[in-house]
């Protein structure tokens, strides 16, 4: 018997609210609430004509259809008439047979493209364009893209670690491959050619030879075969020492005949088992892992040789510039200039040397590698990160257009001035045809794909420049945030300039003025600049050179002189202390504690200033995302703010570990404003992360 | 202009379908069809009065009000009337609080309990009636859990790697804790809930210290209340060596005052964390890992150790029974009895010797561990394997609810007959209190939770067996099987028997006649019956035994005499084998390839035909599943399709493997009906995985 008054409670039922996990990414396709604009939408999408020159179906048609009706079906809640007919590619294209127009013509839309995987970018660019709510009448769309190959590298290992990966492991279920083909790659596959991704490389460059024997040749094609249908073709890293591992042979020295034979054979096996297969990434003589140099031979050797043996079918080599010693005296910076000059033009034309975005290591901020100029007669693909080693990995929002732009957008004045980056990549100041760009993948097992929910806007980003490197930063992040938010205005005034701001405000926190090379030894996400114990070029005393007189590292000609691998007019610039950009400061000029910068400050009370701005932006957009609370669904918005809770402790871990340590040199008080250490030093010297995700140590 | 007649495409609506992708387990709550049945039980459970001693509400309370919200809410579409009472707790629960009542009183539905816990499992077993279309009349449960810690001991390591994990990876994201809580440990908790299990062991019993520290105890802490809510309390692994590896000290000896003092203080900062902190699970002096013995002391006083300084807080110690070692000459399935049988009636009150269901280590088949009926004045808990090691790991079907009950149901006779292990570890033939009983996770990153569709059926079972030890393996399977894949009978007629053969099916390929440990090397996966290298205990010659006169390891008073460590009633049953149940015939026997089965078949016949037996039922299940097409959907029924062809693949594969291997000493030809070999034995020895899942080797 009851002997209280019962509690009563109402009940809300549980709606059929699809769970906001992130998984489908930028590609929602949520009902058009506005029935005006729905209406017109559906008006216009209700006949689609789709052409090609065959006007032959196929399975990539077949993806365009789909995604044109899962697409419309959401957005409008209607399914358009669809029709596929032969006709000529469009002259706007110039033969790009990826490029696609979108024309309305009376009251049917007609997407015209060169080939089937130009419809299907074109069928994504329509639904971006609906999901960002383009007016009716601006449906009209032509595009094509500027690089031919536009490449993920996934550093993914055989055992489904991800080297430097942070949103779970690896994608591709190795154990169970081929026989279980999961419906996951097909979605990894639709996310790529949304945003125009043609290629992917699986397998870490710190490759294992076993990938290409045929158990595992077998697991790739099926993975292949899944990706096919959205234009997605499978590239694989190469293990130079592969005839010696897997092929039974007692040397890998490129120019031994049975060395060729091998790879011959090995190739037309992959080929049998993969017949649109990509090509090989290699990263060979460089930390540690095998190449040509171990048999008195070049990287143009090593590179040759592999490009020989899949020229045959249609394949490309990518080979690494990241090449640096351990025991060479030579500024590590400048060490793959060094190496890879000399051997401009002696690379076959399926070769592409692909470069880093900087000469020394995907750091927070970094001058464009001088390679980008100094190859003339090399096929070049630029390198970028988009896995945030260097920029707070899984926890800090850093928004990395603005990075890549900076870069794509820099003269190299190779062939005079406007010879930007991207216009070598692209081929157009290099009269190149093989082109390309890669990104480190920043995708892993995570539900949502890329651990943080707004790093997602990094894969997305990184598709978009790869497609056009002339893209602004604002324009892509408007779009991802529309896409993947929706609509309302409140949440794109807020994010897209938060994101806009935010690789800037790692920088402040990690690197200002051009100081470099701070992190923790092997898991690289916290400061450590007192590491000075081990290989001199893997400690961070290396790079800062902090003592009682100054700070920086002496890239002039009294110093190492790496500003002489770029042209005269960089040299000039950042040869100088005053007209140096005060972002890349420290990178190329030493300099006393007391220097002036333009502000007025000094360099210690910069430093200090920038890392306190770090902190601060980081608290302002702590209250800025609390103003997103019911503007953005529950589970999104809470997962970001628990993780701006790790950025803004972070960022004063990072300002008080850093000018606690440069203190000890500069001997200068903190300036008014930058709030006083929480802990003394020997406190953050004493802290050492274990288990780090991401980490090859593993420790 | 369109030159060909256009290709006319009519698409359907994408409809708002929920992916089929198993992560909701049993818990689907999809609507019932059936109209009037609906309308019954929407009657039945519009007014639910939930009754506990207090009347007070609490997070529990929340959780279980929730549950029946979505619960109802799904299957009936309509929002109960619910209130909360103070009632006596039912007499028929006889004070275990954990137990629940469900009772139609006139048009309400009173739910009671002596506890909170109590009452959110009566909402479960209400809920899960209700899936299994129970009638309305027989809305009347009754139960109470048998056992009273029902624990999952989870082998997770800090880097988020599983030992012997076949799902992915860790749920545990410990580099993003404790300030991101993810939703998943809420959704685990509840799925525990829904089946009985109260409490977690986080991580690896190969234990590190680490996990003890400030930092990650505050990790720990947030899983905690992720999952307190749903009664699901956290325990820990504590590592031997902790006091000098994260303390400090020159020692672990458990009689040190030093080392005494430092666990008293470690474990009181554990309970300031984690103030309903379960306990501690500790494997020591096993395979590698630190113990007492190091220091020349006993295992009772390792686990008295711990016991004194967990007792104050009311926690318990799990101390392993799982001993051997490397150099000793006695049968290694006798050492861990030899080990702990003399420390019988040492151990504290509040610790409980975990003992593995078998003697050996989750081989397919052994017989119950002789310390069931050996420790008759000390706490002791079974430990069984969910995870399938040595089952086919995550590409096999077995259902694993046959195996745990013909270990549940052996009769020690330690008491008389009738003394079951069921008995033992419930506490009725001993007397004692402290019940427990573990489950090594088959859970992971993979979003169905357990990789294989069909192994969710194991955490399933396990948690019912936990609750009930009595509860038959048909009754299970029924169970699962309509919540899982709904009340279709056509899916329960084919899937109910599939499940309940599958153990055996995989018997017979693995392991026929009580053949054991002849997998491979390290990872388990596939047969390695040649293995001679290394540590003889870790060898597979060591425990078949094969040479040209027979096979089996003679455990006999003639052989190892591991049969003493039984009563004298298994004794006389197994030492004949004559009488030896022939599925433990080779774990018992040393006998000639010609010895005669009851069958009239030769040894060496019957385990060629058993092997064959596997092979065919597996083409059976292909043959069944097909049929299922169409009534299960597609997701989850191409993904069984897909692994059931790897799984006859390595039925064949262990089929040749092993027969070809075994008849290099029986020289005896196949029999009919058992088709020849696809390769030589030199083809099968020349397998070797690499990067196998769950594999601590790590290869």
């Amino acid at each position: 018997m009851p002997f209280l008054r019962p509690i009563l409670f109402t009940l809300l039922l549980a709606g059929l609210v699809r769970a906001e996990d992130g998984y489908r990414l930028w590609l929602r396709y949520d009902r058009i609430e506005d029935n005006a604009l729905r209406s017109a939408y559906t008006a216009a999408t209700a006949t689609i004509e789709l052409a090609t020159p065959s006007g032959q179906d196929s399975p990539t048609i077949a993806s365009a259809r789909q995604e044109l009706a899962d697409g419309l079906g959401g957005l409008l809640g209607v399914a358009p008439q669809i029709s596929l007919i032969a006709a000529p590619a469009p002259a706007a294209l110039a033969r790009n047979t990826e490029g696609y127009t979108v024309r309305r013509e009376g009251n049917r839309l007609r997407l015209a493209a060169g080939g089937d995987t130009g419809l299907l970018y074109g069928v994504f660019a329509l639904l971006r364009a609906i999901q960002q709510r383009t007016p009716v009448e601006r449906l009209e769309l032509t595009s094509a893209p500027r690089i031919a190959r536009r490449l993920l590298n996934h550093w993914d290992n055989l055992n489904r670690t991800i080297e430097r990966g942070y949103a779970g492991f690896s994608l591709w279920e190795w154990p169970v491959l081929p026989d279980y083909v999961s419906p996951r790659y097909r979605d990894y596959a639709r996310a790529c050619a949304s945003i125009g991704l043609n290629g992917t490389v699986l397998t870490n460059v710190n490759a294992d030879a076993l990938i290409l024997t045929p158990d595992w040749l077998r697991k790739v094609a099926a993975i292949a075969g899944a990706l096919r249908p959205y234009g997605v073709r499978v590239y694989l890293t190469a293990r130079f020492s592969a005839p010696l591992e897997i092929g039974g042979l007692k040397t890998a020295d490129p120019l031994d005949p049975a060395v060729v034979a091998w790879w011959r054979k090995k190739i037309a096996d992959v080929y049998a088992a993969i017949p649109d297969f990509g090509g090989l990434l290699v990263k060979a003589n460089s930390e540690g892992q095998p190449g040509p140099q171990t048999y008195g031979r070049t990287h143009a050797d090593g590179a040759n040789l592999l490009a020989e043996a899949v020229a045959p079918h249609g394949g490309i080599v990518l080979w690494r510039a990241f090449v640096y010693e351990a025991h060479r005296k030579e500024d590590r910076i400048k060490q793959a200039y060094t190496e890879f000059k000399p051997l401009d033009g002696t690379f076959r034309d399926n070769v592409v040397v692909q470069i880093k975005n900087g000469p020394f290591d995907f750091q927070p901020r970094e001058p464009f590698h001088p390679l980008f100029g100094g190859l003339r007669e090399t096929s070049v693909a630029l390198e970028v990160q988009i896995t945030q080693e260097y920029l707070g990995q899984g926890s800090h929002v850093a928004f990395l257009a603005p990075l890549w732009r900076e870069v794509l957008s820099a003269d190299t004045f190779a062939r005079g001035p406007g010879t930007t980056v991207a216009q070598i990549i692209e081929g157009k100041a290099t009269g190149r045809r093989l082109t390309a760009i890669a990104g480190v993948a920043n995708t892993g097992t995570d539900r949502n794909w890329t651990g943080h929910p707004l790093a997602q806007a990094n894969w997305y980003a990184f598709g978009r420049l790869a497609w056009d490197p002339t893209l602004d930063s604002a324009t892509i992040a408007r779009e991802w945030v529309g896409q993947t938010f929706g609509p309302a205005p409140a949440v794109a005034t807020t994010l897209v300039p938060l994101l806009l701001e935010s690789h800037e405000t790692v920088v402040n926190y990690t690197g200002p003025l051009g100081l470099t090379g701070i992190f923790a030894k092997d898991h690289h996400y916290g400061p450590e600049p007192w590491l000075a114990e081990g290989r001199p070029d893997w400690t961070s005393v290396y790079y800062h050179r902090a003592d009682r007189q100054g700070v920086g590292f002496d890239r002039t000609a009294t110093g190492s002189d790496a500003l002489a691998q770029y042209s005269p007019e960089w040299a000039r610039l950042w040869g100088d202390p005053a007209t140096c950009p005060e972002n890349l400061l420290l990178w190329f000029h030493r300099l006393p504690w007391d220097h002036r910068l333009r502000s007025g400050d000094t360099l210690w009370d910069g430093i200090c200033r920038h890392s306190q701005a770090g902190v601060d932006t980081v608290r302002r957009w702590q209250r800025e995302w609390e103003g997103l609370r019911g503007a953005i669904d529950e589970e999104r918005h809470a997962h970001v703010r628990s993780l701006l809770v790790i950025q803004e402790r972070d960022a004063r871990w990072w300002r008080d570990a850093c000018l606690l340590y440069f203190q000890t040199f500069s001997r200068k008080p903190l300036p008014a404003g930058v709030e006083p250490p929480e802990h003394d030093l020997a406190y953050y010297q004493a802290i050492k992360l274990r288990w780090m995700p991401g980490n090859p140590a593993g420790k």
